[in-house]
């Protein structure tokens, strides 16, 4: 899944490069390193990357290697159910009993290793019964800003490892409630990280999200006819109903599993969230390119190139720079990014630097 | 005098566009504004501008209508002493008697018409007495960064203006005795700007900056020789004792009356004076070029161009950015810029932002 707009990282992300086309962490595009982690697991033909019109070139420059039919576009976003429900038709057309996996193209893993054999694994129960597999990643913080997955004991042994029950799926917690998980101990973070076969996906669909199943449907017809995928997609896919895929299925179905991750994990969902990948100076800032802090300048990130950044006298900041533009945020204030691209949005003068 | 670095205007001034080759405020250099400024009391061909080698070619461009030949470099900064002294031989050549004002370049004076005024009032009374003539200007606050001015009761009337006897000059106080100073209420500060006759400035280094005076005999001797100016500033003026002309003569001359300024007047010292001088939005933001604030920012000053800025939750910073270069630093630490520069002055690989 790799058409989020990745906004929190603006002015680095902007419409045409958001944050999985971009080395926000690592050297290459977040794009490009999730597929080669999947690599040891699912061989590169069967690799899809679902993207919207606007990110198609950007997606086929970051991932050459992959056959150019499977960078799939919709023409507008319809959110995860949808995106799920493409993914479906496009594996079934190639084997109508496959297991799958539906990934974020933005996380960064650095132990590759035990992803792919935590993956497997997750293959591995998806391909042993009627299940809806997800992984879940133990909770660092009472975080509120990811969906819990709360376990319900051993489901069965898998490859090794405990693959837990899922009692149920629940939605963004206040901070209380996180620190109830937290506390509680058999909560997992809910990274949107799921394995399934074709036809246990599309069960689901049929009982949970009757209206979207209908929908796709249309889009598997229509992709049959002579118009093909890219009618399809023109003509059915706006139609879909617009939800997410935790929402029209994990919260409804009573077949799911998690497989708890043992490697490291981290979605980097805005700036301050980057200082956690690089070593801070003594005063722990992160900078990134040509930056200079002076009078007592600590716990900063900066972002930039050749363009020297010069910070005096600042504390918790977050300074990012690009050609175009420059952002200067605190740190505990990045959610209200979002304001100022709104901000951008309706003025013609500025709507380039979205 | 256009000599200074500006160096609290950074990234804007740098080390070949100071403070005073700039538009800071208005839409010429502070240097032809202020070249303007005079035309009313002084024929063009009779001002002269200090610079120094790197910055020649600006203040050439700054001011294309004066004669080249009026454009003078110091080889090297020796201080606003050594400055005056050379200015004193160089009107000196042309008139030995005649009186002449040293004005800095990079101060903003809006009311031109007063201002040319009581330029001409300076002048009046430089030319009726054995005084050295300078301007003060009344204190609006207790600064601590300016040096100030005791007066002592009227010296005498000059064109309809009280003009006052000086008591004393002193250098720049501590916040408790600069606020004793605008309570006194007869004290001004000392904006470097003096008017005063050849013979008489000549005196007073006679008498107050004797081996001051011994270099500039050398300098007038070895400029009246056969290399001429080119070479006695080369050979002469590097040897010539850096000291400041408030030191050398004014803090201890006892001919010394003082023009109480009667238009407006900064110094504009630093980026936060900056909002003084522009319509702030609702929230006391400055706002130049393309700049977006956000999420409750106020009081903040930007300087940009068509690089958009955006500022998401922040107070009372300032933001300036370049082609080349951008700074970040509260109002309140503009005086940090220098340690920042002399960051950049002992790394290599950034010495090219100065």
């Amino acid at each position: 899944m790799a058409g989020g707009r990745g906004e929190r990282f603006w002015p680095q992300s902007r419409e045409a490069t958001p944050k999985h086309l971009l080395p926000i962490v690592g050297d290459k595009p977040m794009l490009a390193q999730t597929v080669d982690r999947v690599a040891g697991v699912v061989p590169r033909e069967n690799v899809f990357i679902i993207t919207t019109q606007a990110q198609l070139e950007g997606c086929r420059g970051a991932c050459p290697d992959l056959p150019a039919a499977n960078i799939v576009a919709e023409p507008m976003g319809r959110d995860t159910a949808a995106a799920t429900g493409l993914a479906m038709l496009l594996v079934k057309q190639r084997n109508p009993t496959a297991a799958f996996a539906m990934l974020p193209a933005d996380h960064v893993i650095k132990d590759t290793a035990e992803y792919a054999k935590l993956l497997a694994i997750a293959f591995e129960a998806a391909e042993s019964a009627d299940v809806l597999v997800t992984l879940g990643i133990k909770p660092a913080a009472p975080e509120t800003g990811f969906g819990y997955i709360q376990q319900a004991g051993v489901w069965r042994q898998v490859g090794g490892r405990d693959v837990m029950a899922v009692k149920r799926f629940v939605e963004k917690p206040d901070l209380a409630t996180a620190q109830g998980y937290l506390a509680a101990g058999e909560y997992f973070w809910n990274a949107g990280m799921f394995v399934w076969r074709v036809p246990v996906v599309e069960a689901a669909f049929k009982a949970h999200a009757a209206e979207l199943y209908a929908g796709l449907a249309k889009l598997e017809a229509a992709a049959q006819s002579a118009g093909g995928w890219a009618v399809a997609l023109a003509e059915v896919y706006p139609t879909l109903k617009k939800v997410s895929v935790d929402y029209a299925l994990m919260e409804k179905s009573t077949n799911v599993v998690v497989v708890p991750a043992t490697f490291d994990w981290d979605d980097v969902g805005a700036w301050p969230a980057l200082a956690k990948h690089f070593t801070p100076d003594k005063d722990g800032n992160v900078l990134r390119g040509h930056a200079l802090v002076e009078g007592g300048t600590h716990n900063i990130v900066v972002s930039t190139d050749g363009h020297l950044i010069g910070v005096v006298g600042c504390s918790d900041l977050v300074v990012v720079h690009t050609p175009e533009a420059t952002l200067v945020c605190p740190k505990d204030r990045a959610q209200d990014i979002k304001a100022l691209l709104e901000r951008l949005k309706q003025d013609p003068a500025k709507r380039q630097f979205l």
